[in-house]
């Protein structure tokens, strides 16, 4: 029987259509693997190229070579720093000029490492960088929010094959995340409490979206997911602002992250997928409401009209078969051929 | 220079980045045009395969034969007329049994003929019969919303071939109308008008968005447009529901969305596209503050991980280029071909 179920944040409905279920191995995408070389000579990415790239931002560790993890701006930047955040008004139409942010951080020297198959150790040095990256931009007084992405595959809008993730920091406050933080603000008026702590509370006692816990994160299936395999990961900790995480958390959540994209990558067949980390705006970093997680979504459905004409989804696989799907795929292997081990 | 733009119904903000600027000509996507038969045995869309389908809803005209447009049911249908729309509440995680109608409208008998390839006087018919079925639905009281919507190729979600619109009738209004309703009546309150109907006042007046405009409609890009050419026709007389539309409008709106595909077609060689009447739920049919539209989609790039994240676009083409395009795009030959005539 087909149900609705409405999102805990959002409040949007989406479709569970039980009548064009899909079991979640139909999802795997039965790709051929092609096997990626280490280096490519004409990948700006690649060690050896770092002069193709504009002026490094940082490098991780600092100074070093050979680098582990490198940030430098994107050249086709969306935004640009050289701008200031001038509004103008005419007849109801604003505009801001592009001013913003927009950062690569190339996750590895390795071209062919996908981010579930680095180290555990790698990946918690990609959150360190990650992190400082969002307490330095959040610094600046013209900056209002920022996301940190990785598009993986061409289907998820990867236009660069070597593994690396982006940040862009923009001059307003995204009206879809003002949304989440006035429900979120209107659950904690009404209940006195997080409704994200609320709800992964009770998750976690429920058990049956959960696909692997730690001490200190929580990765589970989205109850109204609107889409296949959509992945959210908690802190534990109450945490409005990504900005906050401990050295701790950092290692707990890369092991939590990468054994999630290896159980994704060897269940569904490496898939196309984007992260993002959803933090709470800086200014927010102490809000009681708030509450920031990753995002994970493979991209194995395409959206359609009915989805852009309501902002309603329709999702064939259930939250929790998915779940138990994830569960149970192995990763050792892919995991102890780790970087660097 | 990158600029921001606001949209002026959602509120949301989207980035027009310059700097991976695309001339409009750029996107077209180089398709190799492949004949396609009028008649294909194995489709149960087409003529003498009627018994292939789920009992007929509507047949246009009336008892023809042969049909002109045919609706029937989704066989694969997402929501359930069987059901009930029964609430369930367990732990805040909200529920409704999967009641709703979802229905699949057969454009023509042709198999290969595009809806922007058909005469205007046969997608009067189509919109004669949306607006039968529109109103129909309505009159359930179990029934919220109903979304009208069209996938034409894969990358816009459609599974069969043969040129068909659907719609999906919800037992709830989706929280991105309810936002929108909210926004437009906050405009209201502050102006004392329908922000619709100034906002469509002031584009014809600045004439570089119009596509193109008749005594009835205007066809124009967004100023805040999230992706490359997605074009809203609106009616230029106040009505919030598309259930109201006047004989006499709903052929100058075959005229003017006829003609748009064409130029869609022609101008960026038949790219795969959606589009949707995002009307006001019928319950707001006397609104003062909303206005209805048609909202067409080409989908000419990937959704990537800032837009995952953030709700945020970053649209490569400026929206006044995009315009200037489909004014120059001659469509007088791909009209004369229409069936029929």
């Amino acid at each position: 029987m087909p149900e609705l179920r409405q999102n805990f944040f959002t409040k949007e409905w989406v479709i569970i259509a039980t009548e064009r279920a899909k079991r979640p191995e139909e999802l795997a995408t039965h790709r051929v693997v092609q096997p990626i070389p280490e280096f490519v000579e004409s990948c700006p990415f690649c060690p050896g190229n770092e002069s193709k790239t504009p002026p490094e931002v940082l490098r991780y560790p600092a100074n070093s070579n050979p680098w582990a993890v490198r940030v430098i701006p994107n050249k086709f930047a969306a935004l640009s720093s050289e701008l200031q955040p001038t509004r103008s008004l005419q007849h109801l139409r604003r505009r801001i000029e592009g001013f913003g942010f927009h950062e690569v951080i190339i996750d590895s020297p390795d071209h062919s490492r996908y981010m579930g198959l680095l180290s555990d150790a790698h990946v918690a040095s990609i959150l360190r960088v990650y992190r400082e990256r969002y307490n330095a931009l959040s610094l600046d007084h013209r900056v209002n929010h920022i996301t940190i992405f990785k598009n993986h595959g061409a289907d998820a809008g990867a236009s660069l094959a070597h593994p690396h993730s982006q940040l862009i920091a923009t001059p307003v406050i995204p009206s879809q995340v003002r949304h989440r933080l006035f429900e979120a603000l209107r659950h904690y008026d009404d209940a006195g409490e997080c409704m994200f702590c609320h709800m992964v509370e009770r998750e976690v006692e429920d058990q049956t979206r959960v696909v692997l816990k730690s001490e200190r994160f929580v990765a589970m299936e989205v109850f109204a997911s609107a889409t296949p395999f959509a992945t959210h990961i908690f802190p534990l900790r109450h945490m409005a602002s990504f900005g906050d995480i401990s050295e701790m958390e950092v290692v707990d959540l890369a092991r939590v992250l990468r054994t999630l994209l290896a159980k994704i990558y060897v269940g569904l067949e490496n898939p196309d997928l984007n992260f993002t980390v959803r933090s709470g705006p800086a200014e927010y970093a102490a809000a009681r409401h708030f509450h920031w997680y990753v995002s994970v979504i493979p991209r194995l459905t395409r959206v359609a009209g009915f989805e852009l004409g309501s902002g309603m989804f329709i999702n064939s696989v259930l939250p929790e078969a998915a779940a138990e799907y994830l569960r149970k795929v192995a990763v050792e292997k892919v995991a102890g051929a780790a970087m660097g081990q």
